[in-house]
């Protein structure tokens, strides 16, 4: 039997638009993975009477509901009170969930106010999902022939609390076995890609071929369903590494998490080091090395230059070549990227110059325009930039690092710097 | 009379969870501006049936029905058909607008497939809205009591469809005025602020307080219906004066986005700059900064000293010093802040160190064990920070960078470091 799973979000702040509903994105990719169904999303606020009036309609149509939020003190634990009432279950003290909460409390060293406590009362009979990253705890059930788990709203919560508590107990749900592997591709369009793809992706049932654009990166996942994980493997491989000799070094993994992950795998397997010189990615560069556990082996730090009175005195920019050129110039790119390489005393740097807007710099370059540049043992390499005016910042900054790891992880792996 | 809303979309890319709904969150936010309630968000998939019991659902309980997605070629216009089923209205051809679907065609230099002129058709007696930024045109018409307004799916094109098109539309439907004020606090929780305000919160109805938490700050909306601005504003500000006096200097602003923008806000005022140095937070403070537009006024730059080579050559703190008291100590963090000012060049410099995990670090100091440091022209001040050892390294990361921020805030406005 194919299970349907309705994904039930409570929470003002997702009417007001205060978030966006990632946890239910989130959930919706994990639960796809699994091979489970996903047809709705619902959000309600906090409101008992929409709230059960959401409950009694998912539990008429799903036979998984998954419910976010609502489990604070702040809103009365509404979705609990809301699903035991309508699951005709008593909710009932859990005093290792007490504990639990108190022990949170005492080791962020905070005082706790009495009505976390009401976060201990779960329904009867349930299975308590520990949380090991907030105060809520999560729960499952199942009643009347449907199966109910309820998770945290705070996506640092729910993501964990997916991912460790509610997926084992899902999994024993799912018949059969899903695998997917997901490539990662840099330096193709997604219309581009879907159009090589797009008569394949018609004839294909098993596996089957999905793409998605991601800001500014291409992902292919391809999914098989078998009787076991072996099976599931066997039908994947072909179709893997037909799409590696399709695009090329434009595959730059295969269920890897990004380009600096990448990157990071690289240098520890050559006992490298990394370091980088930043102007118009303004710490983007490190920041998303440092969200890596475990770089501190490879990266050991980053100048963050944003005026040219830094890049002279910290990075050794010649003022000559920043007078000449401009900071938003191929030769500054890769002065950035020596002279971090050489003031942080690591074997490979990476450097990144350019106008994120909302103006054009004052030599002319249009928002858009940018110079990343790699600084190795055998040399550097600059890669120019123009990525359109139209991007916003946020958007620009993040293509411009794509790019800088890009050059990182040729390098690394002895491909050709063009792409 | 009050309205009720509710964003219905359609889309299989939602349920799969390779996109979050980010339209149902720009459109929620839109319309509790206009005053308008959103109560519902409902999701479905490419799939007629279910879409056609989520809009049978839809106008059974809200009086306006947005939608978003499902206008394009590929899902064969199931919104427009499913919703002018449910109203009883036909399609019918709109040469105006296969006029732009061509034109837009020829500007962008694409061939156009044959399927995007059913985009031209629309339902019988509507209000085209015209779409500017792609093909769909979306589309408005009321029957039955109900209104419904269709916008296409891609946010790129949803946003400035809402904006220019649908708000125009909505205004005219909306009584009086709503206006609100947002407080955003730091260094108080979210449960002790709420425990503060429940009374009041109860007792209120106009203006009404909302409470929400963030990323380990606090906002509080204050919102106030009125029959024009002034009468609103009249509601608002003694309560927003209240909250000022309840929580003191928590209260770092008033519809104002981050600590950092304060920050940025407040070294203008002064024509101050500002640099940074960062060990934990590995490039995020310099990241967070670099996202203010304009930021180039006072941010000079930031050091990411990740190791203690890096911490002792580009930022002068002494060997001896790391020896003694180890990368994650109050000394450090000093040192770090002084040294960035200096080699920098700035007026106030903040510094981050501590341990983002997974494991402690060689001196035994606990996972979330962080100091953040500010130098000055007038000296120095260090936080010791214990953010306890089970939220992510995401978390710790953004938590220690709000009180690195929280200490420029205080500088800056004369305050307290004590919080």
């Amino acid at each position: 039997m194919s299970h349907t799973v309705e994904i039930l979000s409570v929470g003002t702040e997702l009417l007001l638009g205060s978030i966006a509903n990632t946890d239910a994105q989130m959930l919706s990719q994990g639960l796809s993975e699994l091979g489970l169904n996903v047809y709705w999303h619902t959000v309600v606020g906090d409101n008992p009477g929409r709230a059960r009036e959401a409950v009694a309609l998912a539990k008429s149509r799903a036979d998984i509901i998954i419910t976010t939020g609502g489990l604070g003190p702040t809103c009365d634990d509404l979705t609990k009170n809301v699903l035991a009432e309508a699951f005709g279950k008593e909710l009932v003290f859990h005093e290792p969930s007490a504990q639990r909460i108190r022990s949170y409390f005492e080791r962020t060293k905070r005082p706790m106010p009495e009505s976390n406590m009401q976060q201990a009362m779960l329904p009867e009979g349930c299975t308590v999902l520990e949380n090991d990253w907030g105060t809520a705890p999560g729960c499952a059930f199942e009643a009347d022939g449907v199966h109910v788990i309820m998770l945290p709203g705070p996506p640092s919560e729910c993501r964990p609390m997916f991912h460790y508590r509610a997926k084992p107990y899902l999994q024993s749900l799912s018949e059969g076995v899903i695998a997917s592997h997901t490539l990662k591709l840099f330096g193709i369009g997604e219309s581009s890609m879907e159009e090589q793809l797009r008569q394949q992706m018609n004839e294909m049932s098993n596996p089957t071929l999905a793409p998605y654009a991601k800001e500014g990166e291409c992902e292919l996942r391809v999914t098989a369903k078998a009787d076991n994980d072996e099976e599931a493997q066997k039908l994947l491989k072909p179709t893997v590494e037909q799409i590696k000799t399709l695009f090329g070094n434009k595959v730059y993994g295969v269920d890897v998490k990004s380009l600096e992950q990448v990157v990071q795998t690289l240098l520890e397997e050559k006992g490298m080091t990394i370091g980088v010189a930043e102007s118009i990615t303004g710490g983007l560069l490190a920041k998303r090395l440092t969200d890596l556990p475990g770089v501190s082996k490879v990266f050991k730090g980053g100048i963050v230059s944003y005026t040219n009175e830094v890049k002279q005195a910290v990075l050794g920019v010649p003022e000559e070549l920043l007078n000449r050129c401009g900071a938003v110039s191929a030769p500054v790119a890769q002065a950035m990227a020596e002279g971090a390489r050489r003031v942080l005393g690591v074997d490979i740097a990476l450097s990144a110059t350019g106008v994120a807007g909302p103006d054009k710099d004052d030599r002319g370059n249009e928002v858009g325009t940018a110079f990343v540049a790699i600084a190795t043992p055998e040399g550097s390499y600059v890669r120019e930039l123009h990525l359109g005016n139209r991007p916003m910042r946020e958007r620009l900054r993040t293509q411009t690092a794509h790019h800088a790891f890009d050059l990182a992880r040729r390098y690394l792996s002895g491909l050709s710097y063009e792409h």
